[in-house]
């Protein structure tokens, strides 16, 4: 389990030696030599990302409809779920600094690496699996501090892929695209579930109810029928997740530190990016004023719905220690 | 987080229905439109696998030898980390049923799909990014199995990558490779740590003593100095964990079902393909009759050290109702 | 157009320098030194061919039903221009002696590469652009030697591929694959231009009478209205054209020497291959019999038609000057 | 050669089909069907550019030294030859239009794609191949338009690649970079060349003179030894040819046709892309008025040097009839 580094003389042998080994190891004689079997690694094939691109590395749950049943998710959105989402996200951000920003929503994560990074030789299948591998030990890991006794029924899994993107212009509309999503599909969903749960449909009734219907037809179902103003849902669930690295006050020793912050805010329009200006940029860190009503979102065991947004307002950080103290490293 | 289908029609927007959405939905008017936004799918570039080869995904932990030392793992070889290893290898394996043989060394495990596998239409990153986030999240899974009372400090992180291999010599050869390299690298680590741990040296003197030193010297010294015959220690340490797929005897209802077993045994010499000569030649599983001895040698909370194989012996199948129950999917 | 390799010690400059070069060569100021901009470099992307695998390059004319229209060329085939592309691929194939096969029909050209080679590191890039450019220089260069008279219009375009084959099998079938697509075509062919040109047929007439028609069809098509034996073919045109490298006697000093031989030959079947063993066995050369009239089949301003083939035998050797010049090199 | 496109139905047989398709081509019975083939055409694997990058395809003389050397090549700069490189790179230009920029120097020349180009769906190897083939086979066209009397001794060979610049200043900068390297190896050539052709220093001697002096170095022995101040030498040996489309009335009719116009001049400052803006921002194609005198410099057969150009000047366009013709497809 530990590797200690090999000095290139370990790997050479004489005859004798060869033959000794042979004897020790070997069922069949002659098949020995480290060496002899290493030409099989001249069929890894390089597979580094263009330069001076973004770089997004975007994970998606498989088969989460069926992990979420098991598990008795909360429709059509399960604030426990996405927050274990966004936690693992952090712990993603928080080991890997070249990520910049990073959106959530349903069961699937994007991370934005800088143009510049040079992780791993900016190779492509590296920066997607220690991503991916890290987002789900972790979501695994911090299960219990959302679900509480609810117990974990089975790992899950999470498919991972990278895309390139060469201009500032073409990164926004690949979040704006995502952000897209959850809305269109969030409002569906809003729809598609008040009509099961609350007027007891079943899910083919309500899909033959909801087919063909727009955008306004489904604002319009849910204020008559629900009584619910589409437009004063949680942010969280019209707009996803944004994560992105600030500068913050420590509460204890006052010092300034890395910290990822979550935001349920527009990422179409420019206010984001103006307000923002170092991601784009890739200047070195802002530093962030909390809002003065301290107040974590994302904490464990936590059952408080997330807020609606104030245009501009942005959520609390995530204040919990584990944040801070990997901050430090 | 529960994601239901949309028909296309949902994703079709009249003018005045575009206005709506902007209005509920942007800060700025007129960027809306999720199709707007669906041109950044075009940046996703293919990359299948090319047919008929052999695909090996291969993990590998990141940062294993902190990991090692935070947690208290056993030197030079903790049975506990490597049977959890194996534990979340074979969760991967009862997943995929494509995957026909993996092995397992220190922090690594290789994925053998079958040549033939259409899995994910042969998408490199597809499969490379599935084995790999379910093998870490299965190693969180089962922590405490394997651990107990010892706490998982942080989730841990693993790279992966595919290669593929275009002949049963070459896939043969890769398997040769990694096996001698558990080899060469036990040797090493058996004597390194003898000197640290039986004899006081510190890690730089065990280094300098053992530099340049060939095989047989190392052999020598655990013999002449420890009287270890390194012959004698256990097969798992020295020649890693391989995992295929037989038939086995349920033991309660009798009935044949898939079950993913370990051996302990050279995969360099011809013996071990002649005696599965399914696995190279894509065949039906093939019924594998479990020694008389019932003892299950992966278990959870096990403190048993793997017994020594004797020649063409097997190691017992991993019976821990999991793997039956997951057998039976 | 000379390059002379320059000594890293010519591409680096003082301060002073950088300033003369700059007023010497730059209409702004400071922006000088080949090294800054030699980043860019890094934006080359690797692309090697997988080791162990049968690398094909195939090229194809673009647009040659104008080129062919244009330059006059026989219905349904040009014996000029079968012979004219048959040319140009020995000539690739002197160039490049780890081309052990290739295979012409109609407007294309197929050269397999041994599984072994190292040819520009099996850049894929590097080996499809060299036989593309080499086969199009060569094809304008010999244009006369097959067309006298007849002045080349413009200069023609071909596209290249590569493609990597795991086994022989994979690669027999790769060729079969080809000249079966030869064989469907030139029936097809026959026939239509049989209509067209003896019976007077308009060219949608034609592809009428032959819509939904089976090979045996248009055999007896030919047969019955025509009285074409379409096995009589010649079998260039049935089968297409094999070339492959072989060690001759040189008709004047009667040494042996390499010669790139055209064959047209059944290539699907075991005998072509039991007959030539060292193409997959990749051994050295074969000493090869030329039958005892000695008539060169592609000659320069050769008028004469391909012979028929009898089972088993095969066309008689390129005897021109220009390849066995080209076969001491 | 004239490939007519066959239905579908063509390819289908029934089993007598087969059978009689069978004996009619086959030696061994049963392995017919062309359909049984067509999986080799799964291992054709894809390589499109990714989207919104410019794409260069840059190609390179393959043993071009030893190639000036049979051909009498004129040291250190032959003009036949660097124009017949630029008539060959027009020819590539009046082909594909989505070239907006080639420079070419020594034996090299770099293609520029609109970042926008759906050529062939961006596949990188036709892109590369259609070019390089094109280029090739022009070259041998218009030898002897450029070189008269002397015969083309063999076929040329030329290399290709694709290399991708996500953002305008990195193209830029890859422009730049080639004109240094033609401006380093100039200087050094021309030092070189005269102290062999004008000194009677052999290669060797020459090499040494020449070892670690700085470009004033070599400025100050051109200037001592052969009198010759080499800002006053041809802008085309120091600079390269820039090659760019314009708008530009036709002697005749007066129409305004597309032409490809050489330039010498310098691309590492602002002030050329100030001047032709299109080009980076992918507009339409600009108006070009010609310097009174018409005097054409890229003249088949032209025996005149090129002119040294004054601040802002340019070279006259090609008004050979050919390029004046492919401007109206």
């Amino acid at each position: 389990m530990l590797r200690n580094k090999l000095h290139p003389s370990f790997l050479k042998f004489t005859k004798a030696e060869s033959h000794n080994l042979t004897k020790l190891f070997c069922t069949s004689k002659g098949n020995m030599a480290k060496s002899k079997y290493e030409y099989v690694k001249n069929f890894e094939l390089p597979d580094p990302c263009l330069p001076n691109c973004w770089i997004v590395v975007r994970i998606d749950g498989r088969g989460f409809s069926r992990f979420a049943d098991i598990h008795g998710y909360v429709k059509p959105n399960d604030v426990r779920g996405l927050n274990l989402m966004t936690r693992a996200a952090t712990c993603v951000m928080d080991e890997f600094r070249d990520i910049c920003l990073a959106f959530g929503q349903s069961d699937e994560y994007s991370f934005v690496f800088r143009k510049d990074t040079n992780l791993f030789n900016r190779r492509a299948s590296k920066l997607m699996t220690v991503v991916n591998s890290l987002f789900a030990s972790s979501f695994v890991f911090h299960w219990t501090g959302f679900f509480g006794p609810i117990r974990l029924q089975y790992p899950p899994t999470f498919d991972a892929r990278v895309v390139m993107y060469p201009t500032d212009k073409n990164l926004r509309d690949y979040l704006g695209w995502r952000q897209a999503d959850a809305h269109v599909n969030n409002l569906y969903n809003t729809a598609f579930w008040g009509l099961v749960l609350k007027k007891g449909f079943s899910n083919t009734q309500a899909e033959e109810r909801l087919r063909g219907t727009l955008a306004s037809d489904k604002n319009e179902l849910l204020f008559s029928e629900f009584g619910l103003n589409y437009n004063n849902e949680p942010p969280m669930f019209r707009k996803g997740t944004v994560l992105i690295r600030k500068l913050c006050k420590t509460p204890g020793d006052g010092k300034l530190r890395h910290v990822v912050l979550p935001f349920y805010t527009d990422l179409i329009g420019d206010m984001f990016w103006r307000e923002n200006p170092e991601i784009l940029g890739m200047k070195s860190l802002q530093v962030y004023h909390r809002p003065t009503e301290e107040n974590s979102i994302i904490q464990e065991h936590s059952k408080s719905s997330p807020k609606q947004d104030t245009p501009g307002s942005v959520a609390s950080p995530t204040t919990n220690e584990n944040s801070l103290i990997s901050s430090e490293k």
